[in-house]
């Protein structure tokens, strides 16, 4: 890092807005136990030593604003390797709001979204990959996404990276000094060695690059439309599916507030049920799959439940409709539905088809619907500590890195001359920097920590 | 307190649910530091002194849940005045349920609402109105409410009403010594000092009982009914008294989220208004004030604000307007609204029965309205660290005290015999007793602290 002016203190509510036992607002920066000081009535914070909690007031002029704890964090030894406070006050967002007006009023200033992590990367706690980490980490809402991202956080693929682009380096430094000899046929940097190099590399970065599509999955769940003609029973069929999930949410009380309705958890997967009112009006009104708004929704889809009327439909009326769902290329599970009203040469003809046969209202053989679900998306059943690619722009720049060494490997196979491996090696080695944040810019910070919350 | 077993590890998120910075769980009980040390990879937690800060790793089995921080407080330094546990992990639901999930599991109990504030109580941290004072502390939404609440939380009226009660007893002593001694003619509890006592009590007393009035409009703001024709300028006028207070709120991000759209407040009082819902179907069917729904919607109101469209009325709609208001008991303001289109004599004629006049759309003489509203609800400009009463059981508590105190120097005055004065001064001990919870039931505690939240 290069030699900076001390940031100015930051501050920010850390917890959700919202009346509670306790709420925690946070400051960072290198004045900012001093600056707590000015309105902290209690002992001198500064004596203190790092990792310890004090009792005290905080005060604006004559007005105590509240009864609070705070935790004093010494740099180095905090989130942002800044001196850091913590502020736990009594939950209301007045007391918050009050105590925040008052540190402002002593010259702190109002954090941005995600600028402790920001700092903390800037400062060299982690790398670029382990900060955006932190952020899937909070917003994790499976078991899976939330060890990805703590995995991703604490080191995952990071030192694996930065070791073997060090090691890429030097090959990059030997070639460049090669071009320096210009005419001389000299080779510092051995093309054996480097062929190993880039095989070495390449199957590390392969496998990762792999399993992106299990970490999109871990990451953003499965995209989900139920489609059929109108009352096929799709709303029945999503209320099931819900309601197997939220009894297992809700035994700890307060998070239930924050389940989305329309999301459940199968197998450690968040399935999405895609924008619920426009799927209802589109099913309400389709009458053949394919139509207008009905495909718009089923493109974002990842995955199409159909569902058909057995009740109330037959053989040729049904090979229309699926005729209908030929050009979808995501999976498309078939489901025949009010199978105990069902004709049964009708359904033992669409069980041949391959359709999965239930009673929403009965829940008849729901069992076996949810194993068919989970079939299309398994999680392969990663070790402890498996690094799972789950960033789309990681995985990006991991795919660039594998095409650039496949270039430097194509050129010595062609006996290219040692400034075109160079170029090449340079891109390898940028979209490599690009992940760990070894090359950043500010647009793409700014990019980054602005989908953080703010207080983090 | 009377010898208890160790009560059980509990356990609650002490913030409120959704995706943010930081999330904290809280835990009490003497075993809590072992307990959490089940789950915990890092420092041995029972080594470390209180008020200490350690980070950490929350496991469950072989799955790393989140990496946190955790606070140590060591018996009797904590709230509690139990061993204590704060772990402050990320901001994320999931996290949140399933360290507590794994907290469970090792034998922790989910803390029922207010169950450590009454722990704190029961283990002697403070007495019961100071407890009850946390709530109200959490629950302010004025400064007003706020600053009272801090007082009465930090010992406010309860040494004095300690000390008091104390000095009663002794009487109450000294006067159950004089019935042992039956028919003889003993007087150990001399009545001028008894006399003296009380005197000062009722002076303290009765201050205290007067500043409910005023208490009560702090913590529970003022129910205020915006009433008139259809068309009348309701909804402008509303829109108006709320948009001036959003503007300061809205400074700190994440508070906005917390304002109910329907308050707001003015010189630190919370002017409620009464739902809108039914206000405004009520307002749209009026046509004369003091039928059916309008009048108890009118019932819950503490302030009226009767509202005539000047532009389109005459002298003697008005009277028969404002005739239908006359058995409201609470304070009417009368605002002639559109002030711009009136006819002035008309004009002149209302404000010489008191209309404030008003143009809704144009904001004219808005100030000099709020200055209205206010002076029927001046609060007394009380002194820093003033005792208000806010709570309508310490209130109830205070009159019963005074009522029994009464009797006792009637009694006195009436030569009345210490049989009848005993009773009358063991009423009076206790009432003052149920105040500061010396005297405390099952019952009043249950009332009292289910009204917390979870986690305080």
């Amino acid at each position: 890092m290069s030699e900076r002016t001390p940031d100015p203190v930051i501050v920010a509510p850390a917890t959700p807005p919202g009346v509670s036992a306790l709420a925690i607002i946070r400051l960072s920066g290198q004045d900012c136990i001093h600056l707590v000081q000015r309105v902290f009535v209690g002992k001198n914070l500064e004596d203190q030593p790092s990792h310890t909690l004090h009792l005290g007031l905080i005060k604006e002029g004559d007005d105590s604003i509240d009864e609070v704890v705070v935790s004093v964090f010494k740099a180095p030894n905090s989130f942002t390797k800044e001196n850091s406070i913590e502020i736990s006050c009594h939950g209301s967002p007045l007391i918050v709001q009050r105590i925040i007006t008052a540190l402002l009023k002593q010259g702190a200033q109002l954090a941005g979204p995600g600028e402790f992590t920001k700092r903390a990367f800037l400062n060299g706690r982690f790398d670029l990959a382990q900060a955006e980490a932190v952020a899937d980490l909070i917003n994790s809402e499976t078991d899976n996404a939330r060890q990805a991202a703590l995995n991703q956080m604490r080191g995952g693929f990071s030192k694996e990276i930065q070791k073997l682009r060090e090691e890429l380096i030097h090959f990059a430094s030997l070639i460049e000094l090669e071009l320096d000899f210009g005419e001389e046929d000299v080779e510092f940097a051995k093309r054996d060695d480097l062929r190993k190099l880039i095989n070495r590399m390449q199957g590390f970065l392969r496998v990762l690059i792999a399993s992106f599509q299990q970490g999109n999955v871990i990451k953003n769940g499965v995209a989900t439309v139920i489609a059929g003609k109108p009352n096929a029973g799709k709303s029945t069929l999503l209320n099931l599916l819900l309601n197997e999930e939220k009894a297992i949410v809700s035994d700890i009380p307060g998070t239930t507030r924050d389940v989305i309705e329309d999301e459940m958890i199968l197998g450690g997967i968040n399935f999405r049920f895609i924008d619920t009112a426009g799927l209802r009006e589109t099913t309400d009104t389709i009458e053949a799959i394919g139509v207008g708004r009905t495909k718009e929704q089923l493109k974002k889809a990842a995955l199409v439940l159909y569902l058909v009327d057995l009740s109330n439909t037959n053989t040729a009326e049904i090979q229309n409709e699926l005729r209908q769902l030929e050009d979808i290329t995501v999976p498309v599970i078939k489901i025949g539905n009010k199978v105990d009203k069902a004709d049964p040469s009708l359904l033992s003809e669409v069980k041949q088809q391959g359709f999965v046969c239930i009673s929403a209202t009965q829940k008849t053989n729901f069992k076996q619907l949810e194993e068919v679900i989970l079939s299309k998306f398994q999680l392969n059943h990663a070790k402890q500590g498996d690094v799972i690619i789950t960033n789309l722009r990681h995985y990006e720049n991991l795919r660039q890195t594998d095409e650039a060494l496949s270039r430097v490997l194509h050129g010595m196979d062609n006996g290219v001359t040692g400034d075109f491996l160079a170029m090449d090696v340079r891109q390898a080695l940028h979209y490599l920097g690009l992940i760990t944040g070894e090359i950043s810019s500010d647009d793409l910070l700014e990019n980054i920590f602005s989908r953080f919350c703010i207080g983090k």
